[in-house]
């Protein structure tokens, strides 16, 4: 379920985005907690073989290996690779969510254009609407868990009362290899120029405007379609994946504290637990996990887009505006400020 | 309400950006003086605590935890997280600015295609612009706290004129638990697909022009709605904010002043409160307060858009543009440069 | 007026951008020097108190704080700041060069469509075009200085001929507080309305084109208006100037020539005028200026867009396209690619 | 063949981006072996070189030149370099995905608007989609190295069944040196306005409508063509490809381990293979395979699109689009939801 | 002449990136070898005063003052101005290109609406095309030196078939000292006007479409004018040029070798000619040389565009669009797919 905290910070008074550090879920914790845990056990399995299991020569020998280590980690230009890459993943991420498609601008159109009061007419009305919302289910099915754990087969759509039974016969009956989601766009063109034909829709303009909609309406899917199919370059992803590993594995030696007798410049004091290499992987791992959770939307993190609620959303409002709505306009009154 | 300073900066003169600082409202000092004022005083506090509570073996062990602090919060990349998280922010900003529906265009068309000076057709014109002022208020209150605070309930839209208790019951009416913001299109609709059988729009042309425009300032209602549903991954925003306080937590202890006579390098001097501290304060958690403020800036910070003005212009300007409008055009002459 | 070098850096020869350096107009030195001037003269009063007021043991303490100011000057992130604020200004610098609204698309429509070459059909086509520039020219009034210098008052529009009195009357005399740039708007498509009606455009298809034009000029007064109203938000300058102030400030202390018998590493020479300290002064204030130059380009600054000659350049070329060039075109004849 | 790794990222879990690392194709390891395998051999070599064949004098030079190099290579930038070089070029790879044109919309236009079941107007409406994909693989041919082998001449295209023999010889007899991807644009105009001339398209609206959609795919190729033939400036390329090979130079040098016993600073261990510098060049060089991959996306590799497939795809689903789909509607039935 | 690679990149294979260095044309070598050479030449001087003509006393002053300058001119933030300013640069290049604009889609309109095989048809729709290319070529005239260049005068257009003696003593006759561009324009609105008065275009929705067409194609001349005479800041380009020269001024006296018997730390080796500072000046200066190329791509660098070759090629293809084209459609048969 999508993380909303915009009405929390509506304004900026005295820490207003210190009271989001205290959420669970969609939190930094809930998704780090478990490799913090790993990274912690890790440095101290090493601390303590380093304190209580080397003996002197290789004591020295470590602590030669963690300043060096330390040295090098430094030179990882963690914070650069992962900025520019969290960049390029977040402007995929919205570029996605403006693919989404919504049916509502063809909700006006049908339910403007397509007329008659009668059961033929509410029938056209409300297939064209299906078709539309089916296209996008379609789609959603390939791209998004969410919505293919919903519905695992096609089976289910015709239950979920999304097609007919047969519909999903001749959508299995055409002879393509290729993703499908197109066909009850061909319908919707179908069922619109018999409309046109039968005078229910009685002038071309709006016909055009209609499958003009229906176009924008296709290219969207596509464009869900093309964002799951083109990834982001694996390379891109695994170069930021190495850096950021890389630099956490070269901390594991490099950040030992090291026995303060030996009087190694910077290593006084011995805390144990490295508490600024805890921090540092807290938000460089986190800002990772940013690029985890945006690089696919449409899975089920926290902070994924609500697949199903938009089904259901659209398929709703679909209906509502093309049936129940159609022709209705509250009895008019003259407004407060007449005259 | 919205802090313009456009005219104070339209020259660059001597120090032009200079003059800003000495503003109040909407200024960095009003947003931080209370943030500010809390890390003095903590910082106050430990160096009291140092100076005059510890004993000397103590002050040793402080002192070292101070150098090793200052040393480690240099590596927290904050400007870097900053600016990528700032720069994200202001493009969302800007975007949701973009997103606010003018009806404008749209009382240009209605005032020019739907003909009639008869009372029935100047109640057709303003009840299709109200229809427009409504969907956008609706939006408003789910987003806007300061629309929110002016019509807590539904019934205050119907006090304050921009919908009839007629159509209150209509709206509530229908059966749907998401957002019905889209209603008052579908009335608009309808009520449009009316005027063209009566004749009041003359062509298709016109019809489907409305349409279209109409559809534009639903999308872009739909995605003032998507920008405040789907916020900015919370770990993103998490992941900011810990670097941003984690850093300032470091510099408490690491930009005390130590004792110069122990000699440690860089602590020749006492100056009691580190001003440079304070200005990597100032403009750290300054910048973070940029973030602060716009990534919801339908709040009633001084910077947010004035939702409340906007509502009252639409209305406005919307009737005006239809009504007292409605073919009117001054007397024509030849204009200075004939011939 | 704006500052055009694109034809001296046509080609990239030897050092072509380094004859840019020698331009006075428009150039950094004539933004700077009086800064610079400020600057060196409290540097060079500080090296004078230094050098000659203090006495030794005041020495010590001023060379320990220079040192100090030296060391956390470098800490502030300055370049870092500049980067991403000027680059978020120049996108909105040129966000609003796009949004200046050009009639010219407009004349190409009511030249063709408008059709007639009676005098009445000249007036009204004449009368759109001025409506157009009006609406124009009402916005630049309320976000140009040059503008309002030139047309303090509306009787100057009157008199400058893009209005005439009776439409200043009736301007006026519409209840409205808002800006009402938009009102000519109105009468632009009432008259065009009426042009419809009375035949001179007779079809419905070019009614909707050229009102369609009309509502893109209109958004695009409309958001040269929103760039204005909306500025950068306050607080983000703020952080900027601080910073860049800041830094120079400590400048001032940490840059001064220490004596270089006292043997502070870095500092073994005299040069009595810090080099490097300027050109940092001339390139990071440079940078600021850039953007203060940019953040509002309507102003009088060498690089300002120059408003007037638009507000010239657009009635002209509208007026010519649709009166003179009426149903112009040359004799034709066989090109001479012909077969 | 893209590398599509959307599904396996759906959910951030532990370590899930992890799990990219342990795959081959399109993987960094792919890409990046042969270049780490040619580096670590050069540095073992100098390694020998300096291990056993210098005499003590020369090895003494050696570590001066090796802290030397060592020194300076950390002065060149190259993660800020290639972090604003790949940005550049990741945003032109998604500009020309966008660019790729599909013939969907088209077949909606030209499925729906072009009436008739007889055979005529079948071949009529399979011809205008055949152009179509004609045009596309024609562009296709001059930029994809794939669809190139697979269309050597184009006779093959004639073979493949893309175009006719007659339509070759008149596309070859057209007097015109530059590309003639654009020729079937124009018989797909002449055939569309025959089409209109007939009454298989039985108005103006729909005939703009084709028209103005073929205008948007030929604009698509055009840019498809304009990206291949407009280059990012080679002086970039080559400035980023300087940068990095020398940095790696340097290392050559730079990163040997010397003698501990000579006790230069940071050199007290030898591990014969310089572990952090191979991460280096890791993901540096991996950086820098990202743009070579990414700079033209119509080669072969592992992640450029899959044009061969694109072809296949869209010829397909345009012949489907207009002929089985045209004027088919399932038996239409009430839906789940009705009343 | 654009330097085109695409093809040379298209698979990353081994160094894919490195043959590109071993190119002359339009690359770093031949845009950077003059300033590397006076850069050089004026290194070594300084070098053969520091070694051979000054005393012991000045050499050790000099000495100090090369450490001096070498400390300081790492804290100018070269990569940094670079990076972001280069980042504009090439934005509005890539802007600029796409603002070019190409006939081809007036052509299909022109070609496809405007009907008739006669002689005064053809004249109609060849003129019509050479109208839309004269005004490309008069915008191209005042932005591009090569342009310029082959038409020093008007007269030179008539001589090249672009207009007609009637056309340039009409066009001059024009009372205006505004650019003219869009007169060719306006006399293809007149035309166009009388062709749908002739019939020749038989539909009002045509018409609106050829005249949209022409104002897409407006527009974008007008950008083009505009990005000529709204140059990138002249301030921003001299800050960019100012850091980049004081950087390697300062690396002049900064990176000389100084005598190692001094014993200065870092100053060991003396190897006359300083490889890596070579190395900084070759992309640092090369990045911008990049700039300087591109900030006016309409000169006659090597990778400029070539806007002689659009010209022609768009003069033909338009002429064989509306002419040879018009209404030819190979003979139609069945394609290999059919049943």
């Amino acid at each position: 379920m999508t993380v909303t905290y915009s009405r929390r910070v509506a304004n900026a008074g005295l820490g207003s985005f210190f009271h989001l550090l205290l959420r669970w879920r969609g939190s930094i914790y809930k998704l780090l907690y478990r490799e913090l845990l790993i990274f912690t056990m890790l440095y101290c399995g090493l601390s303590i073989i380093y304190r209580f299991l080397l003996n002197e020569g290789q004591k020295r020998l470590f602590e030669k290996l963690a300043i060096y280590c330390d040295h090098y980690a430094e030179l990882i230009p963690v914070s650069f690779v992962l900025g520019f890459y969290v960049t390029l993943v977040v402007s995929r991420w919205w570029g996605q969510f403006e693919s989404v498609p919504w049916p509502d601008r063809l909700g006006v159109l049908v339910g403007g254009h397509v007329r008659g009061g009668d059961e033929a007419a509410r029938l056209v009305r409300r297939t064209l609407m299906r078709y539309i919302n089916l296209s996008g289910v379609l789609i959603y099915r390939s791209i998004s868990t969410a919505v293919y754990k919903r519905f695992p087969t096609m089976e289910h759509l015709v239950q979920a009362g999304l097609m007919t039974a047969e519909e999903l016969r001749q959508l299995e009956a055409l002879p393509s290899t290729h993703s499908k989601f197109w066909v009850p766009c061909m319908w919707f063109v179908s069922l619109t120029m018999r409309a046109r034909t039968e005078g229910r829709i009685n002038n071309d303009v709006a016909l055009t405007a209609i499958l003009n909609e229906l176009n924008s309406l296709r290219s969207q899917c596509m464009k869900l379609y093309s964002y799951d199919w083109i990834s982001l370059p694996l390379v891109y992803t695994q170069v930021v994946t190495v850096a950021v590993y890389s630099f956490f594995l070269a901390c594991l030696i490099g950040r030992q504290f090291l026995d303060p007798a030996q009087g190694y410049p910077g290593h006084d004091l011995d805390f144990y637990l490295p508490i600024f290499t805890l921090l540092q992987f807290f938000f460089y791992v986190g800002w990772l996990k940013v690029a985890e959770q945006l690089i696919n939307p449409f899975g089920e993190d926290d902070d994924d887009f609500e697949t199903n609620w938009l089904v259901d959303r659209n398929l709703q409002v679909s209906l509502l505006s093309v049936d129940e709505m159609y022709d209705s306009v509250p009895v008019m009154e003259r407004d407060k400020y007449w005259n």
